[in-house]
């Protein structure tokens, strides 16, 4: 069959599951847009820059499972790389399209625009080689395999891959195979398999007290169902590490909540430390979820990855982590028979009464939420005392939360929140964001104006970098920020569609308000919550004094007038 | 002498002319924040996000000379990268300076936030290493030698520089130099030197038409005083890259006009393809500076670099422009007898009278520029038509232009506005930026609030990307942007501060408006100039259909529907 190459590539985007491409347009990419726009299942939506498309093609992944972004050579590629980086990290699959300069001018070294004159056309894929599990640059001869290849990793790998578009060759015709695109993944070796099958089935039916811990992108890996079967036919205790919190129904029985370290809870603590067979699934431990590295995992832990399985020192090579669990499921399995409490993790439960006339704080705003969100609610919260607090949080079942627990780049929620939206626009979504990180990707706000989209933005106005404060410069003028008028921004970008704002100040206000608004789901809503700029939470200041310690060290802390 | 590390940092930055440090604190770099706080010589500034960070930085280095910033690891850095890349691109010096983890941390190799958790942390150093021309990771024990050497490349290269500065060693003492920091140029090899200048005055003495072509980055490599010198001297006629546009005043009557390949004045092709003696400075020819590669240059041209002069196949390397101005200007050469007739190289000097009620064209609003921009004007020009349309102003003397004439990162004047604003806060700064390019960076704009500043912006609302209408997609939907309210933008970031916006639609309207806006200098003064979508200046489709052409070829020309 013949095809051009444009429309070859725009086939196998849809037939992986992407029907949006977020991006900024460019000399570049402009004959590839040109492409795009005849098409009926993808499209092309324009973001304010190419950072914020970035943030928005991970939010669009986090619900669709895959996304894309496109750029233009040069200055739109290194815009986005932050956003790209920061998928990579998260384990967020993402195309990475770049309109790149004719082939031709790119084998003569032309000393073109959006290049340094220089004639060196490797320097920007080199700075997305870190970032991308696979690179190419399409040319005619190459399309058809390359193409699929590094789809193929990308969806194999759940991370970002970066493909560069010439200018001048995506409306040639090449005959392309009649297929649709297959992505599969490589079975496990059937005798490593079964070799740790019978250790795990060892294991467990010796075990006294198993635990499962969950750790990162278990749904991105479509491992969410299988983990929940198994975790009901093993009737096991489970924690989480703070970036799988909501991927399985806290109101589960066998939850006992997070694990960070020496920062979690006593109880999950000696449960986790002390199983005598730990199963972890895509465990990782940071600084940020191990309370910086005072994790304390029994050696033997069962440490299950997407493709590598290891027991203390004993490898097993070539296990997907999918293979294991339906095995184990369909295996039979001791089951154990404690019953467990419904146990309250929180002090979520007791009512919230307003207290009349007194100003909102933190803890207060954070224990209302707890009342507040609502089963199958897309959480999305950027970095700082937002993320704290979603994280203090007791949730209903079906959350999804949308974040990025290790990559913490400030800004990252509000384009998230728009590319989560773009690909479920009628689920209900709400987003928790601090000013300081607001500022940074602000512009994106209108895109929910232009696509008529309505979430609720909890926009935290504490006048600065709160959480910068907690560790280092409380009262340093470096971690203020211009005070803004928010709500005149939102009318700067209304473009005169209805919204509603709310300013809220006291308790009070904010029991009214809330109803007020859960009253007026066809609308976009925006809270701006007036905290005092020194009210840090103790969580909030207990993991600060950990951050601090491990940047600045005794002596810094000593120098520099930090007390502890 | 006993210093810490991060005061003999800031000592060496003070030295070489860095009073401002622009860009956003994060956890690895507060220790180094708190230590810049102390300081009288030196002032730390916030940005609302680290691209816009490197954009001010780099219009701050058009006036001061050099400029730093300041990121945190791996996040800031990316983000900040495609603007320091800018300032490479066209000769900027700038000082990227990150706050890194411990030390300790790095060579253990952590699994720290801001990282991708691999224990990679050769990456984001290998992301600038395209884009800067030296890179370091301070110890105590390298701080000495390293930061001298990285900050001489910097000034020598007048390029960019990675400083990473890990955020537990800042505040240790160690042994410094008790003398300042001393940037110095190695002078020209004296034989090489010698030998050049009798080839050159060989070549002046026999010269029947000389012209000297001047290009890239002149101020910043401090050759613009002896140019213009030799250029008096000799007498002989001079064109200009776009990048040199008003190096040199354009009323001085040798000024022949901009060289740009084919894409030139008729009289200017003339003179200086046939010149027998072309006497290049730091000339490039890119696509955009050469009418795509149509520039026809004598092979004998003598082509001056900052430290190499090569004449045909001759090479001259380690002799310095510098060295080689100043020689000749010491030097008896004849000088041209010819009394240029001070010519008009431009339709400029005509009057304009508004024709009352008519809708404002952009050819109509560039003419009437004429008349309103003053000697001494800083203009700030994004890419796209505003960048055209100065490239076609006829200036008085004294103006210092601030553009990305290779790079072209849209986006990128406005925070450079802030920059140079901050350099020079007297100077009257007009600012020249279409709606599409201002979404991009438009937070920024919130810094003229907050410091008080009083630049003149023109804001070209002609409802999305024009340029790129011109090139690919006239009526494309990937083309437009969303409808903001300007205005209320601005007054969201005011804070109540006052200043005067001017929305304009007529020539009448701007006629008045200009007066008005004259007649009030100690404001922030926005006008928004209401252009329709499609007013195309032929210069402007001109060169768009230069760019389509060589993007795209001429099949894709046809087969897009794109008639040239």
């Amino acid at each position: 069959m013949k095809k051009t190459i444009g429309d070859f590539l725009l086939d196998r985007l849809s037939q992986i599951g992407i029907h949006k491409i977020f991006g900024v347009p460019g000399d570049y990419n402009l004959q590839f847009l040109m492409q795009a726009e005849k098409r009926k299942d993808i499209e092309f939506v324009g973001n304010r820059n190419e950072l914020n498309a970035a943030y928005t093609a991970d939010g669009y992944a986090r619900i669709k499972g895959i996304s894309a972004i496109l750029t233009t050579y040069g200055v739109g590629d290194l815009s986005a790389l932050n956003g790209v980086a920061g998928a990579y990290a998260e384990s967020v699959p993402m195309v990475c399209l770049s309109g790149v300069p004719p082939l031709y001018s790119i084998k003569q070294r032309a000393f073109l625009h959006h290049t340094t004159a220089e004639g060196n056309y490797e320097d920007i894929m080199n700075c997305y080689q870190p970032f991308t599990v696979a690179q190419v640059r399409i040319t005619p001869q190459n399309a058809i395999e390359e193409i699929d290849r590094v789809l193929q990793v990308c969806i194999r790998e759940m991370r970002p891959v970066y493909i560069q578009i010439p200018s001048d060759i995506t409306f040639f015709e090449i005959e392309v195979p009649d297929n649709k695109m297959i992505s599969w993944i490589q079975k496990s070796d059937p005798l490593q398999l079964s070799e740790l099958l019978h250790v795990l089935k060892n294991r467990l039916q010796r075990a006294k007290s198993p635990v499962m811990l969950l750790g990162n992108a278990i749904d991105r890996f479509g491992l969410k169902e299988i983990t929940q079967n198994l975790l009901e036919k093993l009737n096991i205790p489970f924690a989480t590490q703070s970036a799988a919190q909501a991927v399985l129904d806290q109101g589960l029985p066998q939850w006992i909540g997070e694990y960070n370290g020496g920062a979690s809870l006593d109880s999950v603590k000696k449960l986790v430390e002390h199983s005598d067979c730990l199963f972890g699934i895509n465990v990782k431990f940071t600084d940020s979820n191990s309370g910086y590295f005072t994790q304390n995992i029994p050696e033997n832990m069962i440490d299950i990855l997407p493709f590598r399985t290891t027991i203390g020192r004993q490898v097993f090579e070539d296990v997907n982590a999918a293979d294991i669990l339906n095995a184990l499921v369909k295996n039979d399995l001791p089951k154990n028979t404690t019953i467990y409490a419904s146990s309250n993790k929180f002090n979520s439960q007791t009512r919230w009464v307003a207290e009349h006339g007194k100003g909102l704080t933190l803890d207060r705003f954070w224990l209302k939420m707890n009342h507040f969100i609502q089963a199958n609610d897309v959480l999305v919260t950027d970095a700082g005392t937002s993320m704290r607090g979603v994280r203090s949080l007791s949730l209903p079942s079906d959350i999804m939360i949308i974040n990025q627990p290790l990559w913490l780049s400030i800004g990252y929620s509000l384009p998230a929140l728009f590319g989560s939206l773009m690909a479920e626009s009628e689920r209900r979504h709400v987003l928790f964001i601090g000013d300081g990180s607001f500022q940074l990707t602000a512009q994106e706000a209108s895109a929910f104006f232009t696509h008529d989209l309505n979430p609720i933005i909890f926009l935290v106005n504490n006048k600065g970098y709160t959480i910068e404060r907690s560790i280092m410069g409380l009262y340093s003028a470096f971690n203020d920020i211009p005070e803004w008028n928010y709500q005149k921004l939102f009318d700067a970008f209304s473009n005169n569609k209805p919204y509603s704002y709310y300013q809220i100040t006291t308790e009070d206000e904010l029991e009214v308000k809330l109803q007020e608004l859960e009253a007026n789901p066809h609308k976009l809503r925006v809270v701006e919550i007036m905290i005092d700029a020194f009210d840090i939470p103790k969580k909030v200041q207990d993991s600060a004094d950990r951050i601090a310690f491990f940047n600045y060290g005794e002596r810094g802390l000593k120098e520099l007038n930090r007390k502890i």
